[in-house]
Order: C-alpha cells, then structure tokens, then sequence
C-alpha cells in the first residue's frame, strides 16, 4: 500500500517536505493542509514588496522562471495535493487521522496518514494594550498583512510608528523609509535589537538609522493607540510621549504556532516551541515537526533555543522529507545567523554574541575591527565593522557581529562557516580566503579580526572598548585621549572632548615629550589599527597605562 | 645587543615581516632592502590603474587615509630603515652578512644580521621569439609597467594582444575592455586559465569574454612579434594567423626569483620556489623567506605547489615577522585559493578542480549548480554557477569553482573556509548561513550545490556534463534532448538540436506517451532543476535511461 504523508502547514518547511518526499517516494499520497488563501511564498520578501522593489506579492510565490506555486503547480509538477484554506483541528495519534475543516464551507473530514508533518509556523505576539485593534494598526506575518500596509502607504500613510525594534520592526523600518516616510521605532528594552546584537553594535546601527531620518526610541513603552473619527490610529501613547501616527505596526517578535502539537499531547521544549531530536521528529515517531513551530540545537552551546528563520525552515524540509520515506537524515542544528538589510546597512550576527557569551559562563575576548570590505584604493571600497567574541581559555570562536555598508554579510558566513566547525582565531587568521582587490583586502576583514584577537591574548594589544571609555568620560575621569590621525582627518572629523591630545603617528616620536607620562593615555584613530601602533610605541618608551579605543572613530557607538 | 633584522624586498611580505618583527622589538635593528624604485605597494592593483579606476599609481601605495608607504614613513612611523634601489648581491650565510649595492651610485658594502628574511618575489616568465624587445611590448610585473601600459592607452593604442589566458593576462584583458580597446588573448594551452579552471568553467568565462568583444585564441602559439617603422611592436604572428597589434602584454606566467637563495646554497623545492618549513624557515635556520619566492603546502593534498599571491604574501609577513622576533608560529599552507574579476563577471576557484583531483588519483563526483546569488524576486539578483568536485569515497570537499555576475566569490570563500576544515557535502549543506532577500537564497547557492552531490551519491540524480552531452552531439548519437521549459524560455533562449522535444515540465505527467521509451533521454531545463524533477517522474514511469543535462543552459559552455 502506498504511504500516506499529511503535511500541516503550506508555507516553507511544510512544502519544502512534501516536495522532497515525492522526489524519494513516486507512490506516496502527500496533501498539504494550509489554512491561509496563500502558499508556499517567501514570508522574508514581504518588507521588499512594502518597499515596492517588488511589484507583486505573487512574486514571491513564484518560482525564478515565473511559474506561480499554487496548488495546480504542486499537483501537475509534483503530484502532491493542496488543500488550501484548509484548517487541522485535532490530531488523533492512535487512529492516525487528522481532522481537518474547509474555511471555505465549514465541511469537517478526516485524513489519514502514516506519517504527518507540522509545519504550524509561528504568530506574532499580540501587544494587550487599548487601541491594538483600531484601523491601519498591522502585525506582517502574512501576504495579506503585507498587501494591507503597501495599500495604506498607497493611500499617503507617511507617519509610521513601529513598536518593537526587532528584526521584522527594522526591515519594515528600511522599507519605509526608502519609500519617504518618517519612521519612529518604539522599543521597551535600552538597545534595539536586543536579543541579537551587543549594545555597541546596536549602537552602531542606531547612528545609521538617525543618519536616514528614522527616530529610534528605546527603553521607552508604549501604553496606548488612540483613534481617529474614522477608527484608525492617529496617536501612539508611550511612557513618555505621544506621536502622531498614520499607520502603526507591532512587531514585538512571534511564537510558536504549538496548540495542535499541545493539543494531541506532544513534547514541547522549554523554549515553547515543539520539541523535536536530531531526525526532527517528535515525540510520536511519526509525527515529524520543522520550520518556525519548532525548537533548535545551538551548535555552539548545546542548549535549545528557538530561532525561527526561513532558512532554517527550507533546510528542515529536506531532512523531514528524508525521513517520512524511510531515510535517516539528521539536522545538526543551528548557531543563529541572522542577517538583514537596512537601505544601505548589512547587519548580520553568527554564534554567541558577548553579552550571551558573559551569561553562559565564558570569559570572552573581543575585538571591534573596522575594515574597507575591499581593497581601500578600488572605487566600491565601503567600510564596515566586524565583532568577534572569543573563548579566552581555548580561542575558540564563539560568535561574531559585523554591520556596515561594506560586503558584512559574506564574513558572517565565513564565520558561520569556521564556527560550525569549531575553529579558533587562528584557524580564522590563516584562512586561504579568497583576495582580489574588487573583493577583499589583502588580509581580509575578518583574519584582521581575528589577528587583532590574538594581539590581545598575546598581551601585545590593550584596548578599552566604546562602552569603557564612554563611562570613563561620563564619570569625568582624567586621562589623555591621545588623537594620532592625520590633520587632514581631524578636521574632517573632530571628537570634541577637552582631554582629547592632538598628535599624527608619523610625528608621535619626536614628540613623546608632549604626551604627559602620569595619567593614563586612551589612543584612537579612524579604525584603532594606528593607535595600536601608538600603543606599542609609547609602552616601548616607558609608558605605563596606555590602552586603544577599540575600533576607533569608524566603531565609536556615539555622538562625537 | 639589539636584534639585527635584514628583509631583501620590500613589496608585500617583506615589509610586512619587518613591520610585525617591529611591534614584537622594539629594539631590533630593521633594515629592508629593496632594488625597485617603489616600495610597500599593492600590485594586484595595478589592473585597476591601467582601467582607470585607480588614478595615480601612488594610491596603491597609500594607507586607507591617503598617507604614502615611502622611507620616510617607514623610517618616522615604524622605525624601519629601508634601503630603496639597493639590490642584496650576495649572502654570507658564515659570516651572517648580506652584501648589498646601490643601484644609483653602485656602490657596495655589508649589512650585518642574525635573521634574514628573504621576500625576492617573482619575475615574469620570459618569451623566446623574435620581436619580444619592441616597443609597446609589456609585461605587468612592476608599477613601471603599468606606467607604460597606461601611457601607451592613453598615446591611443586601441588594438592590444595579450599572450597568455592566466590571471594576469585576464585581469588586464578587463581593463583594456574598459577602456574601450579591441583585445585578443593568445593561449597555446586548449583552454584560457589552463591550470586553474576546469574546461567548462573556463568555457562559460571564454563565453562572456566573447560577448563583451574579446577574441579568444585558445590552442594557438605566438611565433613571431613584427615590428613598424618606430621599432614598436605592429604586429603579432601566431601558428595560424596575423593580429595587428598596437601593443603586446607578455603574460605567460610569473616563477620564483631565486638567484640570492640558490647562490647562498638554501634548499629549493620540486616546483623551483624556496623550501621552507612550517616556520617559514629555509634550510638556513637564520633564514626565513615568504611571498612570490617561496612554495606553499597545499591543505588538501600536502604536497608542495607554488601559487605566488598577495595574500599569500602578506600572511607570510605576519608569520616570519613572529618568528624573527623569537616566536614560534605556523602557517599551515593554502588551498590555492583564486579570485578574480573581468568587468561584471566574477571568478574563483579554491582547492582542487576536477582535472588536478583524477591527476592525483580521487575518483571525484562534481556538479554544475547554476543559482541566483539572492532571492530571485530581489532587483539585484545576478545569475552564477557553482561547480563542486567532491571525493566519491568520502564525501569530502576537495575543490569548487564559482562565475558569472553574481556574488561568486562569497561562495568560494565560504567553500574556502569549509575546505579547511575537510568539510562533506552533507557538512556543507547544513551550514547555517546568513539568509535574508538581499544577500541569498533560502538555502544558499552552495548548499543547493552541496545537495546536488548528496542526490547524486545517493543514487538519485543522474546528469551527464556538458562536455559529455556535446561529445555526444558531435558523434551523432540517436538520444532525445528533453526541454522541460515553459514556452517564454524557449522561445527567448531556443536550443537548436535536432533531437530537442519539448514538453514543460507541468504538462509532462500529461504528455508521457510523446516521449520514445526505446531511447536515451536527457532532460534540460535553465538550471537543471525541472529537469531533475523530471528524471524522478519519468523513471518512476518505467523509463529507462533517463539523465538530466547537468547545469542546464545556463551553465552550457557552448553556443546554444
């Protein structure tokens, strides 16, 4: 008899399975339920299409020859059955049906199967405040969330208001700005970003953003949606202030779709998300889960953690696939990169970043190490900066951030790449990556990188970071801020504090009288690399105390 | 007593060898010896100048803000005397002295070491034919030649001959594109970059050169350069035909300079570059030497080859500069890592192609992975291919090659970095690289190519290689060629063959019977993707013989 495959969830992973599994198994009966109207598209493409870089949201269920996947796709092309707008309401385990119900009629049935999928997705998480449900406020976790906030920026929305600093809440941010809109993101925590990035680096990105015209507010809560005569928003209401709004939209992160999963009595993890082993299969051994429903391995640590991403989800279709046809794939698990675009700005982050690293018990070193993504002298050359937090004990790479207009994103996945295998700043630094100059520097970003780390392990390097000498200025402490740039890039960019001491490198010797030898000494430049130099040149002179700002002017996270 | 410390060339290891050397002693005496008039330059640069994208040769001598590379900087900023025009004549390795001459008053004397570090670099491989000392016949090896070739450009030279089809010879190809001139290539090997690329790859490179109106000679030997009334160079006779010529690049490869290491008696290896060990010590254990001079081991395979790079070069520096100053570090070796840019077209290759791993006995599996180098809805997506060559026995990566106008050279270094680590297939497929529109596909170009491999050892896909489709095309064989395209491809891109049939994928299940059982098919599409989905569907219809044209037309070398 023919194996009977049920697939829950027509988004991503759910497709993803259902497709890898006729490759493997011709005979099977596979049918995807999907409760929405839409299937199988590219939920990350949604901020493009609110930008308007992408004309049509049935773009985004296209396949890159134009052909769109619907169900008549999936049936002609694939053998497989869609049954859209198709909800699953209960699960029974012993007699392996799923219940189903047609949005369309209301019409209950049941399917049976031999082994079924979840790919249930996740929901964005509801903000309980007055107001939430007025006109013109949207959440985008679906085609049609986005298609209703394109109509209202159609219709002259232009004051937008974006409560959650997160990932979808700044690439809608980058959308609407590019499309002449003034943008305010409201974020509860003191960073934006807070569960990905470290604070400079939020930092870093938070100066873009006010550069493009976006106003970010943090630590800042909002408490109330006000209406309009029409019953829109007009006002958001935060702990501090009150902003006009045309449009507003909550993006307070997503989770788990799990209540089918709960409701037949599987496993969830403690992250809240179905609890799957390394085969993706839950606790019934035919029922297998993937996508944004489920939990992942941190390859890193070990630990669960839920990441729900689009490219962790196409990855779980293949395995599940695999393994509802008898195969024995496993999924090794994850180390969270997350990367994203913001009109001109790359962000990306791999592994741990320090704050995550501090709280599991490592003792990271870090660098900041700002770089040209190319040979400084070719016309593209853009800059941008790389983070790298390290095991100081063993070297290890435990993760790395890197943002900026230069190529961030290809280090990320270089990093990505070494993390996975649990490489060390050195295995880094010598890597044979590839260098022409329309592509790298010589020695490429992140082996600066890592060469910047090993200065410090070594005891050559000594840096304080932004955030130390920051608080070292704000509490007034004494201390030279010896400034070893050209005059040319002084002017250009002055940093206004009185403790600041103006000396080139090329002068710094035959001046070491002027740098006073009692007080401790902070160097900087453009991106620390000169000041490091400063460094060893002062100490080999006698010099006690002397450390560098880390990542200079290019990485400092404040107003100069 | 101070450390004595002579580096013989000042390109790119040496005077980053003397510059680490510095910041590990600031005692040491420092001394470089360099026989050009330039010094701490960037010369894969110099393409980029003769374009035009540079504008003054002194930019690739610059730091990132603008301060020139000369003595004076050395001298102020590093405390390193550097010796310009001064050519190291002879080593007296008992008596730990190098003499040296200056070119500009010839004189000579002793300098004294206790470490020597030998960064002599490469010289262009030279031409026996007659006519080779004309004018307006350049090679590209020093900032000088770029000079002339520049001049000659801008005098009004439109017709250029490049001898050669390796790196060099393409690189400048582009420049001379840019600036408008017609360009030949003249290769006497079958195919341009004969030892890095395989056929195929090499192909769809001379496919694009072809389009933006370069001439490709492949299997064709300069015999003769003529000369007009000037005593410049008119014309070049080859074994089979005359190019008129207004100038002629010499670009025939580049080998080590080793006069100074050989007559001071160091060991030299098989491939005619210095041995050096691990260290970067040669068999003077006073002596160490890096960059164009020396041979490297190669990663995957531990043998010694000889790849000159600038990269190369200044990881080299930082390595020997530790190991003069009393450190103790490694360099592991290379995996031949190779970028380039022509104009759009981007070019890379990282360990072993096809060719070199059946020379050194792998029974290697390989694919054609064409893919969009973003999500193909995103504005910015570019096409590239990717060619894997994995170990059959293992799984191992052992080499990939990436081109086109997308974002190759992200992939290689990724591939890079995996390669280092002896990364599988099925490693390089989970790797959880940084998804968002922008930068790629929900599962990354590499592991789409990772995962054709894993179809293609499980038995699953079956895909013949261009070559072996065109071989067969040339013998006349009886076969069906299968396009599974949808009709606005065809007849945008038709394939003119005799034995195409053409059913779309999509109506394929429908149209089984119009497909001859009795024969061979084999089945193409744009990238080879339909066409694997239609391998699976027509064998589990019973059809025999069925395989799918790896690559699809995208990756088709030929003219369609």
């Amino acid at each position: 008899m023919n194996r009977k495959i049920v697939v829950v969830g027509g988004v991503a992973a759910g497709p993803k399975a259902a497709a890898r599994a006729r490759r493997r198994d011709p005979e099977a009966e596979i049918t995807i339920v999907e409760k929405g109207e839409l299937f199988s598209y590219a939920g990350c493409g949604m901020p493009f299409y609110i930008e308007g870089v992408v004309h049509d949201v049935k773009e985004l269920m296209c396949t890159p020859v134009g052909v769109v996947r619907d169900a008549s796709f999936f049936r002609k092309v694939k053998d497989i059955q869609v049954l859209g707008r198709t909800e699953a309401v209960k699960i029974d385990r012993s007699g392996k049906k799923v219940t189903v119900k047609s949005l369309e009629t209301g019409k209950t049935y049941d399917l049976e199967y031999d082994k079924l999928v979840l790919a249930t997705g996740a929901y964005p998480v509801p903000l309980p405040i007055e107001g939430i449900h007025l006109g013109k406020v949207h959440h985008l976790n679906k085609p049609e969330d986005a298609r209703s906030i394109r109509k209202a920026l159609e219709e002259g929305a232009k004051k937008i208001v974006i409560i959650g600093g997160g990932l979808i809440g700044l690439e809608t941010c980058g959308a609407f700005i590019a499309r002449g809109c003034q943008v305010t993101i409201v974020e509860v925590m003191d960073q934006i970003l807070p569960g990905l990035l470290d604070p400079e680096i939020a930092g870093l990105l938070s100066k873009y953003l006010k550069n493009v015209g976006a106003r970010v507010l943090v630590s800042e809560r909002v408490t109330k949606l006000e209406e309009d005569e029409t019953g829109n928003v007009k006002k958001v209401l935060t702990d501090k202030r009150e902003i006009e709004a045309d449009m507003v939209i909550v993006a307070i992160g997503v989770r788990p779709n799990v209540d089918l999963a709960r409701d037949a009595g599987l496993k969830l993890g403690a992250t809240g998300a179905i609890a799957v082993n390394e085969y993706l299969q839950t606790s019934d051994p035919d029922m297998y889960a993937g996508g944004d429903c489920v939990e992942s391995t941190d390859i890193v640590t070990g630990r669960k953690v839920y990441v729900p991403l689009g490219s962790t989800a196409n990855k779980h279709g293949r395995v599940i696939g695999d393994n509802i046809t008898g195969g024995e794939t496993m999924f090794p698990g994850i180390s969270g990169t997350t990367v994203f675009k913001i009109l001109e700005y790359n962000v990306g982050k791999t592994g741990l970043n320090e704050k995550q690293a501090v709280q599991l018990g490592y003792e990271p070193v870090t660098c900041l190490a700002p770089s040209p993504d190319c040979a400084h002298y070719y016309p593209s050359a853009k800059p941008f900066t790389i983070k790298l937090v390290v095991d100081k004990k063993t070297g290890k790479i435990l993760g790395g951030q890197s943002v900026g207009s230069g190529e961030a994103i290809k280090r990320i996945d270089i990093l990505a790449t070494a993390i996975r295998f649990g490489a060390t700043v050195r295995d880094l630094a010598e890597l044979d990556l590839g260098y022409a100059p329309p592509y790298s520097t010589a020695i490429d970003a992140v082996a600066h990188a890592a060469n910047v780390i090993r200065n410090k392990l070594d005891g050559m390097a000594k840096a304080l970071t932004p955030l130390e000498v920051k608080v070292k200025m704000d509490q007034g402490d004494d201390f030279t801020l010896l400034d070893v740039r050209t005059k040319m890039e002084v002017e250009q960019q002055p940093f206004n504090d009185p403790r600041v001491k103006y000396v080139p490198l090329g002068a710094l010797r035959e001046r070491l009288n002027e740098i006073p030898r009692d007080r401790e000494v902070v160097i900087f430049c453009k991106t620390s690399l000169r000041a490091y130099e400063a460094q060893l040149m002062l100490e080999s002179k006698g010099f006690k105390h002397v450390k560098f700002l880390d990542g200079g002017i290019v990485a400092w996270p404040f107003e100069l």
